[in-house]
């Protein structure tokens, strides 16, 4: 057969377009691709709802594609073990209860995780403001192209509608601040200092609903109740990721 | 258990550093990784290789993410309908030969294979200079930290050996023009116009060794010999990274 | 009634992503919203052609709202007067054979009359490559967002088909550009000094197929014709639009 | 006749010069030239006044140029159908009461209509700061190039003196900040969530005078009283326009 | 009196505008409000021809202002002490033949000099092109605000005539480069290395009409001519700058 | 003779130490070379005083250069008319009371006041912190070159003693900020709407010594006891500098 | 012999990264490789603890390098005249009691003292944030490459641990406000102005412990407890090392 | 004693420049603090020769800060390995004929014995041209501060003179060019390929005067005579600066 660049074409944005306008009206909608995103929207996708998952950069994985300064290698504790299997990630043990990954075949088969479980990703997508009308929750989220926030164009966003919204951006905990900023709560009490033990069960208890319609969960649930920094061990992450799913699925 | 920072560093700089210290010498190292160099280095790397892929942006897939204008879906002709399902990728025929596929799933799924076949990753890794000795063969590569590359610091580089290595650098045909700018060959085209069904044949055709040592593909290979443009549709792409895994194995 | 916001998004997208589809193959597409090449998408467009103008800025209009010097008048000498009052531009006679118009009434009078003739905008567009085939004719525009390119981005381009282009991009005459490296001419000569009123009849005779497929018209036909420069009366430019689109509508 | 430079360059400068003395004192100063400055210049102009309209851009039309999200189409709901009538914007019904038209038509049809209505326009064109005197009512505006601005130039501004000042600036409210920092007041509330049926029907409300001599429209408005975002959809902004236009004919 | 700030600005507009007419036509443009530029146009203006000089910074006096190596200081040799002294400028004797001057002081007094002489400045203006007429004589500039050019805006210039025009714009020579490129002369050599003795010299001896209507001096004419470089040594200047001057008034 | 680079070099450096290290001690030093900072050095060093002038820009004349709006024209009022004569720059009548000078010739004509009358100038120079000791009093600066601050250089200041200093910075009111920030005081009001008549005869009224050793005039002292602003209308600048001068005298 | 450039990579990796391991617990981290935290950390290492400095710059010796406004000599008074002479710093006596020296001799000699002392150099890293437990100490670091946060990319940093921190950062006091803003202490005084004297006594009185496993030594010991700015004078740098060093062998 | 400011000033003001006005003649000129241009300055200084040392950064040792990739470290072979004994720099053999150094090490040890040899250092200041006159050779500098060229301010450089001059700027060869350009000669042939073993030997083997006046040594030798590049090797770096430093002790 001969290639017709107009059909390649046509075939792009017929086929995204009718997921755009599909995605408009969502059941779940996860904002930020990092680890616990990508949990949380999996083990939400997978049993059938309609999830979408929002990141601002081209590419999906957020802060783990770098490992621990540069170096591509991340630590998961024992709890989170059977995530690791779960999600078929190869690990090895480096001393009693600590296991090692690479950074690049985490976010590799998470994503794939992800995709298998029926996940919709909108990437180059930012969030520049929520929707909240008069029955007080989070209802939608106002979205834009990130190449036109961030070449400062005068353009408008567009809307969309969502039964949950889960806040996974990390350390900026950016949903939270805006539903804060404009709706008086939840209150955000920022990051603490490192202790990774400490934090890494925080998160899974910090993982809760902090406004009708909001669940945070990841680094931005340690962000919003005042938890403590952890590094480059993932296994707080997966289960936070988990736990808001579990969360989530129960209202659903 | 309780947590431990420490350990946790120590992890990750050991497990990370001998590795580092064992690729210093490798078989093949691929650079690049966009879906030819993906698709070359899991091909060879699944015949017991020890090959190393080289990529200089933080997150791995190179061009494939954003799809065609942001729209995050990526057209497949019938020639390589075949590598789609090798690689479990997702598609739907949008008109007779014509297959649409996720851009972020393709992503993630040859990544995912590549990391099973063996594929060792070298992210946020720029490519400074080629190693040439005696014999006029390309036998290594100049490598340094991609941030230190972006701040302009005057930090010295280290050296890779390798058997082989694959241009897969796209439009840019980074390692071929270092090659001919010092040892005056291979002679580098430069990519013609648009011409979608001419470059998916053409760019397998150019796929091949254009220096001792030296293979292109993928969009390195039209750029060195003249090729055409094609856009967002990857199967020639699919077919020049396992063309090159071919001809290099032959070699092995 | 109550708003939506869910259906303002859908209208939009869903209005928006018809035209697209259909605009991917197009009689004639301009590019370069200045006031020649609005005159010459106007005046083909009203005969019942489909004509697209592509405009890499967000605002239509060139450089015709700044005046001269950011004093936003334009001159207008008699030749031309016919074309201001088609247009309903209102003028005044400054001395015998010149008249005066505001830069922004002419601008938004244009631009209405091209939009009231049938054009279609594809503003925050830029052209990235051509498409020549086999027969050596210009025959596609390969277009990617503004943004993507201002940011620098690494996201595939998609292809449109037209039978017919009008470069009028201004000095760069960039798709002139184009074409003469990768094709090897038209031959292109720059501009000359300034020399209004040999530019003003000069710009006109330049105004004319330069390739096969390829229209030249305003500040770009004297780019690739080696004529002189003109600053702020517009007469020509107004003529050369009408010029090409005599000869387009010749061999449409 | 033959052409010369130096005639253009004094009709321009000559024709500009007059104006901008002219305008020193007029009865309407518009800032912002989206579409709530537009609808209320053009409005107020065709009674006979004398209206500037000062806009920081090179182009006229705001935010209304790129539609929603880079998709050149705007959205106006049932209420505000008689304006897109009578500026004669195309539009068709999405669904019943949404009428979507294009952005780039509308903003030319009405920058056409307030060219029509005999308002002057001042682009390029930054105020810096305000004038209140002792009788503590807005007078004027002090303002500048904005090039000088942008290029941090230590340069001097002009003062113009109106009867009536209007913000039509936007979501930054730039006239009532400057009010509200020098002289107390009005209240600044900042805009709320994305609530569109809510917006639309409030901008109409907080139209109005908040300080002496300075009245508020379009985003502006719900930018000073704590109204909602509304998103790409129209209505309420030319709603507003339309009742600062009347409220400030009252007072004239 | 009661200060009226509307009164302020018309002043300054109505006194800055009819100069602006006025100087659309004028004997001889210098361009470049450096010493040997200053020097030129003081000469000229004193015996009574209408002489403007156009400077791209918003302050006159160019590279004198720093002195060497920020050190406020200048040398003038002894040859050039007669013009130290017309020119009121204080100097002492650091060793027999080298004077010591300040160079505020200098940069003060030249201009004084030059504004009392009658020549009209225009800072804040770039040279954009030249303006060359069938007759091959160079008899016009294409200027614009610097801003504009700073900020990248696309703006149109305007034009203006003149008899003569000097090059005073140093090391770049830029209306040399302007004339050189689009007329094919004159043929520009570059400036050689630091040679102060023999640039001090030269510079005189190259200061000449390079093209018809265009003199160059000052570091221009040793930059035209293949000339020596000299440093914080400023008695050539200001003898070019004399010279030009002579050459000049016996053409006029 | 035959010109010596090297002596040229010498010159410079040996003339600038002496007069750097014999103004490590001064009298009066004044910050900012704007038209009241001129005025006020000139005025006191004429009395035979040691006067520093430091300025951080290269050129010396602050925001007077660009008139209003790049239009270089200035307006001064009949009660400045007597400074104008006595500093000898050009004016003309435009309405009773309204005096126009030319920007660049007020510029020149002031630093050449000053230079004749002994002030030292040192330009690209910038005030880092004060010195206040033990008997809290305003006995010194520190100050830097401009350079090593624009590029973020880590670098040591220096510092010099004064008698008094003068606070001439404009609306910034650097060295009052510097000084309320460490020491409490003074309370810094900030500056007013635009209300020229007001503001000039406030600004006479607002020059005096805020701390000890500290004096400001010219936009500092409205910016300091919340004055209004005036635009470019000059009188009050030259008052103002004239009253500083004249209090400071007092105390000497 | 023949020089292998895999051998070469292999050295450094293999040697630095046993280092960094070794150098996940030290008894001591200097952070900051300015005059105070080398001294520190020579005289703790000679003692024979382990102690490593962490500089965020490529090169060691901080605000040093440039002496005063670039002239590259610094002061030391006779008080601190015998760790001149400890550090083999070549002095000579200005005026009694003052002694200049050469800063880039200043530099290396106290690099050297450190480097044989034993301490271990950690270069272009920083301090991105700090571990506090909860025994309520500061018992870690948590560090990152400076290139990766000077290119914003998202990479997780690692943790180090140590018995005592010296926060040698200058007038920031990195380290201090870390533990400020997450702690609710120490309490943060900010630096006072130029009072050289008083300042050289009180650096040495503020040299302490602030926090729990915290000292501050040098301009952040006065950043932190109120002092005064000293300029080039290094003696109490000098000092304020010395005392910080001493106190920490009490405690070890 | 009580500290002063000003003698603290006039203390580092005074022997600067004593320094300065002593070295605008000297015998040797080093361009370029990194590891060749140390060990030729600090050869060539310890026989008694006015040496001075011109580095365009705050800090000296080049691009052996950072070792290979950041990891702190170098390598020197055997050959050079009395070079690390004489200037006393601790290493450790890796495997038979290789020795690893701590690069902050071999930076301090360096600098401290080229100071300790009597080496003039002049950081921040960079070599904007040379002097070269009728005699045909190379005899002085022109210089200025690097900030004044970072900050692209127009200030004049000065001029000093050298009997001879190192080229020892690395990679660019930057006063090799200079003289290239203007001169016509030496021909630069570039550097070639990785290849350590043939690189180091060759660089001692350029090491050579390559015009009257000029040396080049370190990587500016193989810039100049199409060597190979080594990587963080640098036997041949010290072996090169020796090879200068006896060459040109010959002609002295």
């Amino acid at each position: 057969m001969t290639l017709d660049e107009i059909t390649i074409s046509r075939a792009i944005i017929s086929d995204y377009m009718h997921t755009l306008l599909e995605y408009m009206e969502m059941d779940v909608a996860i904002v930020g691709g990092g680890p616990s995103g990508l949990v949380c929207s999996a083990l939400i996708a997978e049993k059938g709802y309609k999830v979408g998952l929002i990141e601002k950069k081209l590419s999906i994985g957020g802060g783990m594609w770098g490992g621990g300064m540069m170096f591509p290698r991340i630590v998961v504790q024992s709890e989170a073990k059977r995530l690791l299997e779960r999600f078929n990630i190869t690990h090895s043990e480096f001393s009693p209860g600590y296991y090692t990954a690479r950074s690049i075949e985490a976010v590799s088969k998470l994503t794939t995780a992800a995709v298998d479980a029926g996940v919709e990703f909108f990437n180059l997508t930012t969030v520049e403001d929520v929707m909240v009308k008069g029955d007080g929750r989070l209802s939608g989220l106002v979205i834009n192209w990130q190449p036109v926030e961030a070449t400062g164009l005068h353009v408008d966003p567009l809307t969309i509608r969502c039964r949950m919204i889960v806040d996974a951006t990390g350390h900026d905990a950016v949903i939270a601040h805006y539903v804060s900023k404009k709706m008086g709560k939840p209150d955000i009490k920022g990051e603490g200092t490192m202790w990774a033990d400490n934090a890494e069960s925080a998160v899974v208890t910090h993982t809760k609903e902090v406004f009708p319609g909001l669940f945070v969960c990841g680094m931005a649930a340690n962000a919003v109740s005042g938890g403590h920094r952890m590094g480059p061990v993932f296994g707080g992450m997966f289960l936070s990721g988990e736990s808001a799913a579990v969360q989530i699925l129960q209202q659903l």
